[in-house]
């Protein structure tokens, strides 16, 4: 039988957070640190996770522990190998790689898909968010916005194939470091007129290279204010982000999954462009995913 | 009549090149500076203007002078306002700017073109490589590749409308500051094969955000090599901007103004895509498009 307890641990590119569940999924403890993977020196791994988590383990010395993001990449304490698309809730339990030295603690795998031309892509992180936040039956387009954000084709939880748009990062760039930046202010606030005016451009002719100068002549002309830009550049991203990706399945509902207000803002534009959407905060996501994951894995059933 | 001799200048961002011709258009000499207007300190330019053309000032006192590209922006010398789309070699004579307290300096107006929804794009320079890269009759699609990227169609001369795409900047800002450069090595050489698979990329479904992702995995797979891989982002580019921009018109033969080296792999690429192009240097363009301009101006027919 073993214990109830579990500690359920996200451990990504800037930030750890690790949930400590009881029985029925029941949160006991929360604990979260800036002690993201690139945060930690070489070797030091072990040292930082002892230390974060001694009270826990001290505590309840049986109970697993499931890790999953950045923590099993090349860069992170144990490289776990992808599992290649279609990937089941049982596919990723059964991949699920050990961590050396330390009992019952193990990592979640990525998962890869590769496109008709042999083109790979590549997700660590997201498969336990996405098998969270699965409905569990039929078909489902999941999309999960970011720096690098990727569209998911589900069908009965299985990840059939996806592929990331690198919209968040070409944002921030181009707003640090090209000639639209400077026409901005540092901070960016969301102006939703200017972000709609840009998601529409975006469904114009001309393409993104070409839509882009316009975020220059739209401020020169001074059509959008040096204040909206930022808003319009990521309405003109998002836009094409959709244009591009949304159509892996016809228009059916489509599931965010990610913090509050940049889902808020991508259902804002699928809706304007004729998306219905279905909301899944990430946290609340990876933790129902780490339990489903640990359950096949402990032969309770999903 | 007047001497038969002109100072024909193109003044950009970063350079200052001037040609002095005589009776039918012979280059009596030449002169090329890298006092582009951003070298320029603030009210500097009737300095700089003086001390370089000193000697062909004195030695030619009556030859009129024709100054094209960024001299004319607000950041220029005198700030030429752009002449609206369709714009003919007339027309650009006509909008010719005298430069106050110099006798006989002028400088050509940039042109502006408006898309239906409002938003407008803008050129200065390239309105003058334009004319004198025109074959003169019928209609005609001119690329002139570079940082920002024109398109422009042409009917008996008239710039009838155009459009800019970001290409070289944004090439340039994800090869220094995205996560796609830290693949790359510092310096770029042109690679044909992994530049061709960049162009047939661009082809395939998915959008340009995605697309770029794939810069990474084809280098985190071993598919493209790191030298590779700033030509394959670079295809991938020129073949979106391409399929954004191309066709403006229907499939006729292209046009490209530009610097040998650049021109070669937009003709590389139109090539590989199916459209037929002709070359013509940038600067002889721009050498033939003052002239034009000024043969008008001063009444002596195009």
């Amino acid at each position: 039988m073993g214990s109830p307890v579990r500690i359920l641990i996200d451990w990504g590119t800037t930030n750890f957070r690790a949930v400590l569940v009881g029985a029925g999924g029941r949160s006991i403890d929360r604990l979260e640190r800036a002690s993201g993977i690139l945060s930690i020196p070489p070797g030091g791994f072990p040292a930082a996770f002892d230390g974060m988590l001694a009270g826990w383990r001290e505590a309840y010395p049986d109970a697993p522990v499931m890790m999953c993001g950045m923590v099993g990449s090349r860069q992170g304490w144990v490289e776990t190998p992808y599992v290649a698309a279609p990937a089941s809730l049982e596919a990723l339990a059964r991949g699920l790689t050990p961590v050396p030295d330390h009992g019952n603690v193990w990592i979640v795998p990525g998962v890869s898909c590769q496109e008709p031309g042999g083109i790979a892509d590549v997700m660590r992180g997201e498969e336990t968010q996405i098998m969270g936040a699965s409905a569990g039956e039929g078909r489902e387009l999941i999309c999960l916005p970011g720096t690098h954000a990727k569209w998911v084709e589900i069908e009965d939880r299985r990840i059939v194939r996806f592929a990331t748009a690198m919209t968040g990062e070409v944002w921030q760039v181009l707003r640090r470091h090209s000639i639209l930046g400077r026409l901005m202010p540092e901070a960016h606030s969301h102006d939703a007129e200017a972000f709609r005016r840009g998601l529409l451009r975006s469904r114009e002719e001309g393409g993104l290279l070409h839509h882009l100068f316009g975020v220059r002549t739209e401020g020169l002309f001074g059509r959008i204010s040096a204040e909206g830009l930022s808003s319009y550049l990521s309405g003109l991203l998002i836009g094409h982000e959709i244009a591009g990706l949304a159509d892996m399945g016809e228009k059916r509902p489509i599931t965010i999954i990610g913090a509050r207000e940049l889902a808020d803002i991508y259902r804002l534009a699928l809706g304007i462009v004729g998306f219905t959407t279905r909301f899944v905060e990430a946290e609340e996501a990876v933790v129902l995913g780490l339990q489903r994951i640990a359950a096949v894995r402990l032969g309770e059933g999903a």
